[in-house]
């Protein structure tokens, strides 16, 4: 959490109740010159089952390797969640620090250090302070439980807003609660997940079916945000199941309690996911591209994350210019199958391009009147086949060149 | 050309000589409402050979559709040139309007159809008004002849200065000339040829050899260079060979004459491509990317490009910090074959990371001079092969922003 303006698109933070068996502490390791909590602990009961997706960058940090070696074991008891520095690029020292919290965390709860999950964002190429996060780790053993806010507050860097989600599910005839929290703000084209970002749930779920519910949940909602198609190296989702709601195992996905909870955690997930747009860096406006007609989902999905990342395309919305040319120019560069005279393009609900041509006289007024607003959907028909895709992108404006031109490395 | 500031970055322009069978005059089509030249008409001697690298979006504009059916047949009579439309997703009336030139163009020079190549740039998506372009051409084909300078500025939109080069080489025992134009600013990020670039010598050569020497000089030049990210609908690049120098005819690409030629045509392509990129819109600072230690050149490419088209890199260098983490993020989300702990990067010849640590205790001194200079190097050495690629682009700052979130589309 930085003292940049709150985004104007923020939405408040809901109210989100404890989930028994998963409890958040927060400290301050002074990872930073700062004098706010950045280190989160967040203790899970025995038995918690635990799934993950982790960034596909080719020089992930060493906390991204360590929770992708204990995520194969699927049990977890802790979280900790370092902001300010990454970690990342630190080679022998980086991984020393991942394996100090791990041992410290593993020793104050008397269990194995594979156990213990460690994420951090913040600064590349500066080993974390060991000394530091024993030191933070220690002051959050004994610190007072806190509320998902706080942790969300703790586990920012550059978001201006803290979010968090929460949902719930029948199953088992039980009432399970889903809750989340997460970060991030720039640097985000999540590639299989996104920054930061956490779930707890009081379901008790088998490891293997979290996993694969997780895996499905983060296709269309991590996996379809970018702010600026830029790729973290530190991007983690984890789930976190401690099974306290007493509901009898899930472990079938063929199951009525299966579809239920997989149902909440896809809801879970798109809210998380949106949260974070919401909070690009210099976003004024959310914009939802939708393509339709393409040759397949993941043709669809490619000619979507190719407008959602055209620098021309996201300053033409920030102003509020109908700008469909460089929707075309966009469809065209993805490399994907178009006719270009099969092609329809639609902002709100006003189509503008039909068949490879502007609709003649089409009415400007809705058109300009939704442009104006925060929420923008540019809809793309390709006139092909069956794939289709939704991603969710923000606005280039000079909010983000000021950001990330000033940032010290 | 607009009014906004000529670029930090611009070189004045050289002095170019006439190309004997290549004869530039400029008119007012007014397709805007301007009042400058916007149409240039280039009359290209008998016999001329033509070659020519157009874009690979799957939306091309109906004159690349023309161009590319065009250079089948390998000869020019002329070339015509609009500025302020680009004709591109207009339909049956675009494809009108690229016929209706062709002809009239034909029909004075008393040539075929398919001997005239079209070029337009500027808005996408309203036809190109024939009436004006007619009565643009009639001026034109009546104007004094003019310079290369002039038909620069004419072909020239969002650009903020003319862009020109020439080299010379020794083909057969006579020096032969080539002189080239270019104009591109934003939307750049050209697969296989840059928006509009125009090469003109007076060589005599064959059209297929003329073909293979503009490729093979495009690869590392046009598809070597970035402002956006953005590919074009009408990037094109043409060259054409009036033969007036009189030396025997090039065919055999084996030869010491096709030997120089091609050197010749390599220097010149870079020239213009370097040329485009100091226009880059907002651009302050000129980047070259050298990657090297790749597992293949391919690979080394798309790392290079990963790098150029970074918004957080780019930022970083608008703002002359030496942010080593971003690059590392923009190797690491290329998906080619990286291993975190063998890179090395440098700004400049200073070595800032080395087997994927921080060099500790480096002399920032000269990272901070070099960045703060107009010509920044980033060198990137992947440890793992004999890959390597350069390419060039510019820092992303307030002016792209400004220039883009303005655009009157």
């Amino acid at each position: 959490m930085v003292d940049t303006p709150i985004s104007p698109l923020a939405t408040p933070f809901p109210a989100l109740p404890p989930i028994a068996g998963a409890t958040p502490r927060v400290a301050r390791a002074r990872y930073k010159t700062w004098n706010r909590c950045d280190l989160t602990f967040v203790e899970l009961a025995p038995g918690t089952a635990v799934a993950g997706v982790l960034t596909n960058s080719r020089c992930p940090s060493p906390e991204v390797e360590w929770c992708r070696a204990a995520l194969t074991l699927g049990r977890a008891r802790a979280l900790v969640v370092n902001a300010g520095n990454s970690n990342a690029f630190t080679g022998n020292r980086g991984r020393a620090a991942v394996e100090a919290i791990a041992a410290r965390t593993a020793g104050h709860l008397g269990c194995q250090p594979s156990d213990v999950f460690v994420a951090s964002t913040g600064v590349i190429g500066v080993p974390l302070p060991i000394d530091k996060a024993e030191a933070g780790l220690d002051a959050a053993f004994t610190a007072d439980i806190t509320d998902w806010k706080s942790a969300a507050e703790t586990i920012g860097t550059t978001d201006t807003y803290p979010k968090g989600a929460m949902t719930t599910a029948i199953v088992d005839g039980r009432t399970v609660t889903l809750v989340g929290i997460i970060k991030g703000s720039g640097m985000i084209a999540p590639d299989m997940a996104t920054m930061l970002g956490f779930v707890f749930t009081d379901a008790a779920v088998d490891p293997a079916l979290l996993q694969r519910a997780l895996s499905a949940a983060n296709a269309p909602s991590f996996s379809c945000i970018t702010v600026d198609g830029d790729t973290s190296t530190s991007d983690t989702v984890l789930a976190f199941a401690t099974g306290a709601a007493g509901n009898a195992m899930l472990v079938d996905d063929d199951s009525a309690g299966a579809d239920a909870f997989r149902a909440a955690l896809n809801d879970l997930c798109h809210q998380l996911a949106i949260l974070v747009v919401r909070d690009g860096e210099g976003a004024t406006k959310l914009i939802e591209v939708e393509v339709i007609a393409a040759e397949s989902d993941r043709s669809a999905h490619r000619i979507a994350m190719s407008i959602a990342n055209s620098p021309l395309v996201k300053t033409a919305i920030a102003g509020e210019d109908a700008n469909w040319g460089r929707i075309v120019m966009a469809v065209g560069k993805a490399g994907e199958p178009a006719e270009r005279d099969k092609l329809s393009i639609r902002f709100g609900n006003t189509l503008v391009a039909r068949d490879g041509l502007a609709v003649e006289g089409y009415d400007e007024a809705p058109v300009a009147a939704h442009l104006k607003g925060q929420e923008i959907a540019v809809g793309v028909d390709l006139g092909l086949g069956d794939g289709q895709a939704t991603v969710w992108t923000c606005d280039l404006t000079h909010g983000y060149i000021s950001i990330n031109a000033d940032y010290r490395s």
